[in-house]
């Protein structure tokens, strides 16, 4: 009999998933500003590892899934406990090459403990989309140019753990997303001199070229099209079948009261 | 008998061209805010290249330098004279694969019109640096490994015409230089949470592969310092060779004053 526990971040994502899998144990983590919904709850600490897989096992779990944001702690090794000091030179090594290493190491770090690592997207149908318009106006002239453009920048960045998302506007990058994340990168090109992208722009939002899904999965919700507004892009384009979207119904909706394409594009 | 024609962007280099070859003609644009020099002076318009290459040839012009920012001009269509028109259709097209493929355009139309197109790194001597520590502190650890980070993401991005710099802290991406340039990054960075770099951060500033050096050179100066300063990085890299030192003497004491490593690497 297997059970489920959801490693919660910020954001909708960890909620829904609470929802649809009532029975799952929804793991909160100290100092993340996390909701508590009406599942069963174990609190842990990034620093105590140890503790947390104790818990998971102590309460009958055999998968977890990472679900929401998670911020780069601060972490007081003085509190560590035997098995994260043990984990803890692996995770500052994978660190140094980027977000990616360090969630491919946690993830290892599960497996090795005898966990299944599930993706969000394979625990909530619909999550995704499959390529087409979603919402809004259709595609105007250059959108699929600057979507496509936008994928082959997220694509030929994949090496060095960048981001996964860009605008492009009539061929010319405007934003390529960095650790700061999304939102950042588009309040960055919102900061444009609007003179450089007359005709809007595009964001584009999809995994890197061999991004485990099972972690870090891209996603869009509300934010995303009111920031895309604000930076006064025309669609939004992400990767069909490879991206969350969050709070979908408002979200379309968003898209179609902002006057912004949403599609997903193959690519 | 060769005569130079110095094709005026903004910023300090093309004055310290004119100041150089004195009797070089000085080609001010029309729009762009630039300092007339004590050379000759043609009058120029981004909408006129046939009136501009007619200027050039009736002064004896047979070889010219693009030095110094040159934005995007707004251009009215109509005030095209006939040379433009018949260039227009051809710079549109390569305008859509970004920067450089309309820098190359215009290159190749002074190129058709028999004229030698040079760098300006040919024309002054001491404007590039070769590898080592130029001023500021001595390397910190990471320095290196953030810089040739910030040279793969660089890399990387060639194809996709992005831009010519990256900041790297710690292994990890925090500014992708875009359309809107190096400073634009420099303060996106400075906007960031400095929990995410508490170490600093290199910027690296170096051509694409494949660059065109005659034409959009990279180039840092004292202001790349100060905004470097803003952006808490603690160091500066540049490629060895292949980047223009802009007022050099001011750009050298401003990374020493601030405390930042200012180095050439092989790249």
């Amino acid at each position: 009999m297997s059970r489920l526990g959801i490693l919660a971040g910020t954001g909708a994502l960890p909620q829904r998933l609470a929802a649809a899998h009532p029975g799952a144990l929804f793991v909160q983590f100290e100092g993340l500003d996390v909701p508590r919904p009406s599942n069963p709850v174990l609190t842990a600490s990034y620093e105590r590892f140890g503790a947390l897989f104790e818990g998971l096992h102590a309460q009958g779990v055999t998968e977890v899934v990472f679900a929401g944001g998670l911020a780069r702690p601060q972490l007081d090794p003085t509190r560590f406990d035997a098995k994260m000091r043990q984990l803890a030179p692996g995770f500052f090594a994978a660190m140094q090459s980027g977000d990616d290493g360090l969630l491919r190491a946690v993830i290892e770090a599960f497996l090795a403990e005898g966990f299944h690592v599930r993706g969000a997207h394979e625990l909530l149908p619909g999550l995704t989309a499959t390529a087409g318009v979603l919402a809004g106006p259709a595609p105007a002239q250059g959108f699929d140019a600057d979507a496509q453009k936008g994928a082959a920048v997220v694509r030929a960045l994949s090496a060095q753990d960048v981001g996964q998302g860009a605008v492009v506007a009539r061929g010319a990058v405007l934003g390529v997303e960095t650790l700061q994340g999304t939102d950042a990168m588009l309040r960055f090109v919102a900061q444009t001199d609007p003179g450089l992208h007359p005709g809007g722009g595009v964001l584009f939002k999809g995994p890197k070229a061999g991004q485990d899904l099972r972690i870090d999965m891209p996603a869009i919700g509300p934010q995303t099209l009111r920031n895309a507004a604000q930076a006064r892009l025309s669609g939004v384009a992400i990767a069909a079948e490879r991206v969350l979207v969050l709070e979908r119904d408002e979200t379309l909706q968003l898209a179609a009261e902002l006057g912004i394409t949403l599609a997903a594009i193959d690519a």
